[in-house]
């Protein structure tokens, strides 16, 4: 087993992450309506945010009980801010008011550490891109 | 619909979060191994890291494929330090890089800003406790 810091040189080449970023969690409850709409939103939203300037890469997981957290990476705060008044986006946003989400927090966050762990039987460990 | 900013301070109210704190975000791969043990001691964590000073809240997810994402929040990152020290949170770990997690990346992070939408079908928005 291994476990490095953000400090650590092999982990920051591979990342190719900057120093400080930034990271924004959303933690939903999806409607019960929507389905296929939602699926391709979703799916759209992330190839756009790809494309944006600023983005490092999204972590994105949803239970059963239709409650999902998404986390996106970003450079910084600014970054950020063209994100969210992205033309596309602003529609999807509406939509997941709309219809999508019975409720959303959205919360942005300076990134002030990092550590990773990864099994000696595995050979990637990096998964935010 | 309604969304409100994190100075709102009906949800300021609501959550009784200080107006600065900090998230761990946790994204893991779960290994096929430890099922049983592994339900045990994450909610034995759960109920730990409640009675731990500092804490906040806890948001946790897992998909099918076993990767999950909990976002624990603190007041600060002495608590986290804490947290993160406490011996049978300790033995937790070593159980987790043994047997639970083909691997693991952990955040911390200090939120700096904070939104929320709640649909008007719903009463509560508020989940992360």
């Amino acid at each position: 087993m291994t476990e490095t810091s953000k400090t650590d040189e092999a982990i920051d080449a591979k990342t190719g992450w900057p120093e400080r970023y930034y990271a924004v969690i959303f933690t939903a409850q999806r409607s019960l309506s929507g389905d296929d709409m939602y699926e391709i939103t979703a799916d759209r939203m992330v190839t756009l945010a790809q494309q944006q300037p600023g983005f490092l890469g999204v972590e994105s997981v949803r239970g059963d009980d239709g409650i999902g957290i998404t986390v996106s990476y970003w450079t910084d705060r600014d970054a950020i801010t063209e994100w969210r008044g992205q033309a596309e986006h602003m529609v999807a946003q509406a939509m997941g008011r709309q219809e999508f989400y019975d409720w959303y927090r959205i919360r942005t966050a300076e990134v002030v550490s990092e550590r990773a762990f990864m099994s000696d039987n595995i050979v990637e460990s990096h998964t935010a891109d």
